[in-house]
């Protein structure tokens, strides 16, 4: 490593020395984002946002073959439509932005930017639907929504924010039901196969589901410094807004009845995610299937060789080009290679390519992967074959090492001193026994900061414990403190 | 045509009666649209948002070829933000949705409603650029803008609308000249070749220029009413927005210059001209690259043959599906057919395949063009290589169409009396002669209600003659009612 490099590294704050500025150091650094002059707002940069576009295009076409189709709604919902639903406005009516002039003219009706779209998008369903016919009704939506947050984190948690929200209408509470787990399992598809990210499926208690679900099932992940995300959730609504909204339908049987609806839904927080699941010191890691970039070409010219070492580079990115693999030539001047090296490593690049005279004579290219830095030799004639075998390799390799990471960092407490202890000591998740009642899990958080993440799908019917706080029988959740 | 398919038809009013009122229609019926319960505001409805979905495709990807990349800006902008470019403030300030509340606590300083991002991207944009190797950005973006119209009109003109807007800085008057008459290009070509809506590409007078541009280009098209679109715009924003945002840059030459900036934009609109412009009494005529169902199977159903004919239009289906064209089977059962053939025509599916007993007999299917209700039979083996073509030929034939109108509905008025009896009898474009006087310009708006859509491109540099109004010598421009 020469001077220019060790410069380079030092802009970005270490993870053991702290974790939250390593974070703000990536995105800031990577270009991925920028702060905005508005409160808890961001601009989302081209490199950012061409994550976003990949997951977009991921999570879009799996949507669309579960039979959803997409749709748009309007951006402001009048505030009596807002407070139709008791829990709902309880939950979102203090951290909503109010429209009150439009057009030079105080407003008659306060309009409120919308923070979810449960209350515009029922109040239209209620008009397309009359009968059996109609149902279910799928649909999805790609758009902004906005929560006047306190406490604001870039991609975790944001002023505005870009998500999808899938609204669907069933005739029969098991078909709602079906509907809010097919999509829950569709995000965890999402976030293992393409993010690289391994999840923990489960139901939320009372106390953290959505504000106006019957039943909110998520997904949750572990972040490199311990501590728990919330990565996608799906709620079955059951029929509290289809009876406030009046969504009913005239059944085979001729009856009138009122529908049962779910939503579910993920943001550009899963770019927090990534960041903080696979990045380093030496700043991001993507995983290739996201990764704006799945390949960087630096070419290493010596005093004579330019011509032909450029003519190789852009042959090779032609080349992987016309497999479709997302390749970049850097061949900027008065960047030294080890500076182009540090720069795309930091932007987490899965793959370099370094050609220079010697991969020239040797027919071939040096590759380096992001992941674990290692390098190997491969021949030209081998490359668009050998390509994507390799990128697949650190696509699961990044998935392996989260899935090994979390697995050490999942931890079963003794008793309640040890889960404390633990939670200070040894970070991660905790699974341990719950009884179920509302005032252990709230005395928890009150002493710890940790939340119930989630009651897993997966757990021993048989695996049964004392309660972590009161001894009393209970079954196995994850706590973990989170974002 | 049975009594059925007559009550379908006559749900739409006819466009000789009220052509307005036909559009209302149309995209009602066609479940493109629904009004939501905010003044001037939509919801978008999946058959709608599937057409916006296609133009976002093919216009996303000439974006990016032209070297653009996307990114996401926020939804609010500062009122001093806004108020920093005189001539930008006084066109928007007057129809702008005003946050003033957020988190239950009014607002030190109120949040614009982006009407148009250029305030909140040159704000950013200026932190952003210091050299010239950071020259030329090319930035876009997709999202909702909101201004507070008086007269609103489903997808023309609504309070909240979906656009893209690109953004781009250049270090000279040159590039940003080039950029700016490229992107109008761009839009050119996917009006011309995906929506098949022939424009006029040309220049904006000063009084109708984008407020804050130096000068403002357009595409117009002419709808089946003879009332011309504005269906994009391309801005040189000259260094107006760099001065007052103070974006610059370090040249090559060590001098510190102001950039040039510009930008450009296409929305939902597009969508409204798609209608009027291809449409007719009987609904939609969607062109096959925007439609989200290119061909639709109508199984006619014997007595005796369900089985068969429907697995025969499965397999159609399938086959179609395997060389990407978007087909719908329509297997409902409880609909005649003809109800359906009335269906599918209001909702503009470019072919109808019918398949019966007769059809499988002689192994074809029977082929029904939405645009010219030309009938023919398809040989089954022939289908896959037939129905591509036969696509294409509808694509170009409703170009050609459309065309041919605009040049019948392009008048050139012998005099001012000339031209308002024209515009009232034959309505369309008028190619007359302007001075180049905004007064002229001025009083010809407020005598006939039409306005100089452009000074176009390609006219004759030696065609010269009176003005329109004062009779001094001047240039031909299209005039035109419009909406």
């Amino acid at each position: 490593m020469n001077i220019n490099d060790k410069e380079f590294v030092k802009e970005v704050t270490s993870q053991a020395v702290d974790f939250s500025q390593w974070y703000l150091d990536i995105v800031l650094k990577t270009e991925m984002m920028d702060y905005a002059p508005i409160k808890g707002c961001m601009a989302i940069r081209p490199y950012g946002y061409a994550i976003w576009e990949n997951i977009q295009q991921l999570l879009d076409r799996r949507i669309k073959e579960t039979g959803h189709k997409n749709a748009y709604f309007p951006l402001f919902i009048p505030e009596s439509l807002l407070e139709k639903e008791a829990e709902h406005v309880e939950g979102f009516a203090p951290e909503v932005a109010l429209v009150t002039r439009g057009g030079n003219e105080e407003l008659a009706e306060k309009l409120v930017v919308r923070p979810t779209s449960e209350a515009i998008i029922c109040e239209m369903y209620a008009r397309w639907i009359q009968s059996w016919r109609d149902l279910p009704l799928l649909i999805n939506q790609w758009c902004n929504v906005v929560r006047w947050e306190k406490n604001t984190r870039p991609f975790l948690r944001t002023s505005e924010f870009l998500w999808q929200e899938g609204h669907t209408v069933h005739a029969t509470e098991e078909e709602a039901q079906e509907e809010t787990l097919k999509m829950l399992g569709v995000y965890q598809d999402l976030l293992e196969s393409e993010l690289a990210i391994p999840v923990i499926p489960g139901q939320k208690t009372e106390k953290e589901k959505f504000a106006g679900a019957l039943r909110t099932y998520t997904i949750e992940a572990l972040m490199a410094d311990g501590k728990a995300l919330q990565a996608g959730t799906s709620h079955n609504l059951g029929q509290h807004f289809a009876k406030v909204f009046e969504i009913k339908f005239q059944d085979k049987d001729d009856e009138l009845k009122y529908a049962w609806t779910t939503s579910w839904g993920v943001s550009t927080r899963l770019i927090g995610a990534l960041i903080m699941v696979h990045g380093d010191d030496r700043g991001l890691k993507l995983p290739p299937r996201v990764a704006p970039i799945q390949v960087v070409i630096v070419p290493i010219i010596g005093k004579k060789s330019k011509d032909e070492v450029l003519r190789r580079a852009n042959e090779v990115a032609a080349g992987l080009r016309s497999i479709n693999i997302r390749v970049e030539l850097d061949d900027r001047e008065g960047y030294s290679p080890g500076w182009k090296f540090n720069q795309w490593e930091m932007k987490g690049v899965p793959l370099r390519l370094e050609i220079g005279p010697r991969d020239l004579e040797n027919k071939g290219v040096t590759a380096v992967r992001r992941d674990t830095g290692e390098k190997s030799f491969l021949l030209d004639q081998d490359l668009s074959a050998q390509l994507p075998l390799l990128l697949q390799n650190i696509q699961d390799s990044l998935f392996e090492h989260a899935l090994k990471f979390r697995e050490q960092k999942t931890y079963r407490p003794q008793d309640y001193g040890d889960f404390k202890e633990a939670l200070d000591e040894k970070k991660g998740f905790m699974l341990a026994h719950w009884c179920g009642d509302a005032r252990c899990e709230e005395e928890i958080k009150a002493g710890t900061k940790a939340t119930i993440r989630c009651i897993p799908f997966d757990s021993d019917p048989k695996d049964k414990g004392p309660c972590l706080f009161c001894q009393k029988e209970g079954r196995p959740v994850y706590f973990a403190r989170s974002y």
